[in-house]
């Protein structure tokens, strides 16, 4: 189909319903450079203002899968996948996927790199030396049926319409616009080729969406273009209002994601894993109550399996050392500065955002697409919201590079006291607020 | 300033107010090519929708002004111009600044060219052979010292940030945006080193601005803009619910222009050139009463002394025919077509914009920029609304080149079909609305 571009543009600004046809053609014109750069950033603009109804998200989800190859599985195994908004210490991908995949339900995940002030996946497994997440997909393809797993990050001919638009939207403050999350989130789960997904959905103060009304939203959304795709969906509304875990940055993560695979690690964190790996091994067919799944998924966590599909996946992508025996080969910084508290008190309050930056400025982060990053920065925290502290008494330790501090203009101390104001003290114990806070199918 | 312009879209598009200062950067940075053109357009959309406070407006319209060269006049006498919103058969700029400049107000006029279905000035003193509209600033100075009147095309360096906004607007459905508009407008006269201006605001089926109220919100706009920019400003509301005189085209027109300087053409083409006339008038000091001024440029058609000046025009900008003695000069096509009335009663209607887009089709326009047009081709309309006609009488007699009904597909039949179409014709005479509907000062 032809379309006139400054039609279709009009016709979403003025709110009108697009076809199907024209956003296909849209898209396409846009991912093959037909439609210039200056069109579709006023599409979407236009969008941002004027939404999208179900039917053309779908169309704009589909139009984009067909930009690019889609994985194809020939064998009938169930294959599901999660997908996190991101968050501050969210690595639960790297426990989860060994955990559902040692469960026989293959998990082929295409992973992203770090976001703003969350962290990525790609980013976390490069902290293992030799981790190849650069892989074809036919080696992607042939990992999975050997493995069960496998995680690559999006190759060229990988959903190319969401590479540009997701490149456009970044820098025309248009990131946040339900449809286009959706259709960029959907677009590229639908390609790995799977049948079933499960979404957590971040909320709170360190998440991208700060209210739980907003989360909601999106989950909706999600939820209901991913159905209309023909995938089993779920998405599980989480708790983002504090660092998920203990570690935060990239080598300190793995290692908390070992001992989380021995069914040690920090609570939330294992909980937050078992729940979404149960609804994982429900839509794969592994289980039919959530109950049950737990339990099978708490298991693995308990006999080793999760782990060792943890170490086979390592060696399989190309890992020349191996971390679930020598853990000491995930390099960390040992430049530390102890962070103290202010004062007595029960911690209140955790600005995740703030820590997120902070590391991002220690070089744990980007801050442009260019930046390479330092694995071996990060944090450990020893109070998290409700533990009860007192002054002088230890919250976290910084793991730092004092040659990243130099060009950063930072010094041990100040960086210190940035954290330290990231915590609020008070002198009475908050409610925690519940891990899972609602499940939307 | 530097700023960061996804910051400024962001802040747009969430309807904060700009600064000045973010304004002039985003500006400069856009016409300079720092600021690509896809976060250009995304602002301009999130500006569609949000809006400017009349300090925003006033602040882009400096800075687009700033964007070019400036024309500097270095006498004081008083420098006035005037602007149509553009419509079918509007030829007043050809009358009315000889007229004004013949009363000792100096009218520097940069022009356009025809925009969708209506014409522009440039084109129509292209129908006089050797014309030159594309003149220098330093030539555009002179020539108003010497004869106080001189027309030209906008210059590489006269306002470039308009033509690459005005460019982008076009192609990404931003065009409708009264502070788009405003500064778009006022940069472009402000730059003319002008102190007053007079705006002819069209108003009805064959204008841009369809109603009365969306007509008065632009003039509005432009009132307080181009005041807070310095100059003295009036808008005067005009009916545009059919073509303006009785010629459409470029040879045609120009030859109803000739018989207007001369005191004679049609009432409604007079009447608004008088109107207008006086309002410039009095702007540059040369009379402190509307009426008296009207009666001073009635006076210019009728003593030939406007008819003297637009042949001085003619002559310094290279006119190599003296249309003022031998209006045969101007090439009307041979080939005609007399419409015919299909029924008996009272013109009722008549939709200028399908005669603007029949003409445009006829060669008489442009269907992209790199077009060029048969200034022979136009229309001589022989009844207007109100006029009473019998069925098989003539309605008009149309002008047309083979050549380009061949190319277009278009027969002499069809074209008369369609010009037909164009008119209404009812039974009772419906009362007439006003030429001048409201002066905004």
């Amino acid at each position: 189909m032809t379309i006139n571009p400054v039609e279709v543009i009009r016709r979403k600004r003025d709110g009108l319903r697009l076809s199907t046809d024209e956003i296909e053609a849209f898209v396409s014109g846009a991912a093959t450079g037909l439609i210039p750069e200056y069109q579709t950033t006023a599409f979407l603009m236009a969008t941002y203002f004027q939404g999208m109804v179900l039917e053309e998200t779908t169309a704009l989800t589909r139009a984009m899968i067909a930009s690019g190859r889609q994985v194809k599985f020939t064998d009938s195994r169930p294959k599901i996948d999660k997908h996190s908004t991101g968050g501050v210490g969210d690595k639960v991908s790297l426990i989860l996927a060994p955990l559902v995949a040692a469960l026989d339900v293959d998990v082929p995940m295409v992973s992203g790199r770090g976001l703003g002030h969350t962290g990525g996946t790609l980013d976390k497994l490069e902290s293992i030396t030799g981790f190849r997440v650069h892989i074809k997909i036919d080696e992607f393809v042939s990992l999975i049926a050997k493995n069960g797993l496998a995680m690559m990050g999006q190759t060229a001919d990988f959903v190319p319409a969401d590479k540009l638009l997701y490149a456009l939207r970044d820098v025309t403050a248009t990131v946040e616009c339900i449809p286009l999350i959706t259709a960029s989130i959907l677009s590229k789960k639908v390609a790995e080729g799977i049948s079933g997904l499960v979404l957590d959905i971040k909320v709170g103060s360190g998440a991208f969406m700060k209210t739980q009304k907003a989360g909601e939203k999106l989950a909706k959304s999600l939820v209901a273009v991913g159905t209309a795709l023909g995938l089993r969906v779920r998405a599980v509304l989480t708790d983002m209002n504090q660092p998920l875990g203990l570690a935060v940055g990239h080598s300190v993560e793995v290692l908390e994601c070992l001992e989380t695979l021995q069914g040690r690690g920090p609570t939330d964190l294992r909980d937050i894993t078992v729940e979404l790996a149960a609804h994982m091994l429900v839509l794969g067919d592994k289980s039919s109550s959530i109950a049950a799944a737990r339990a099978m998924a708490r298991k693995s966590l308990q006999d080793g399996t999760a782990l060792a599909k943890f170490g086979d996946m390592c060696r399989a992508q190309g890992a020349t050392v191996n971390v679930v025996r020598n853990p000491e080969t995930l390099l960390v910084s040992p430049h530390t500065v102890i962070v103290q508290a202010t004062k007595t008190g029960y911690v209140s309050k955790i600005d995740g955002q703030a820590l997120g930056t902070l590391l991002v400025r220690m070089g744990g982060g980007r801050q442009k697409t260019s930046d390479t990053i330092d694995h071996s920065v990060g944090f450990r925290l020893h109070a998290k919201l409700g533990s009860s502290i007192e002054k002088g008494k230890p919250l976290a330790t910084i793991y730092f590079n004092p040659e990243k501090l130099r060009t950063e203009d930072l010094t041990p101390d100040a960086i210190a006291r940035e954290f330290a104001a990231a915590f609020s003290i008070s002198g009475t114990k908050a409610k925690a607020s519940g891990l899972i806070k609602k499940v939307i199918e």
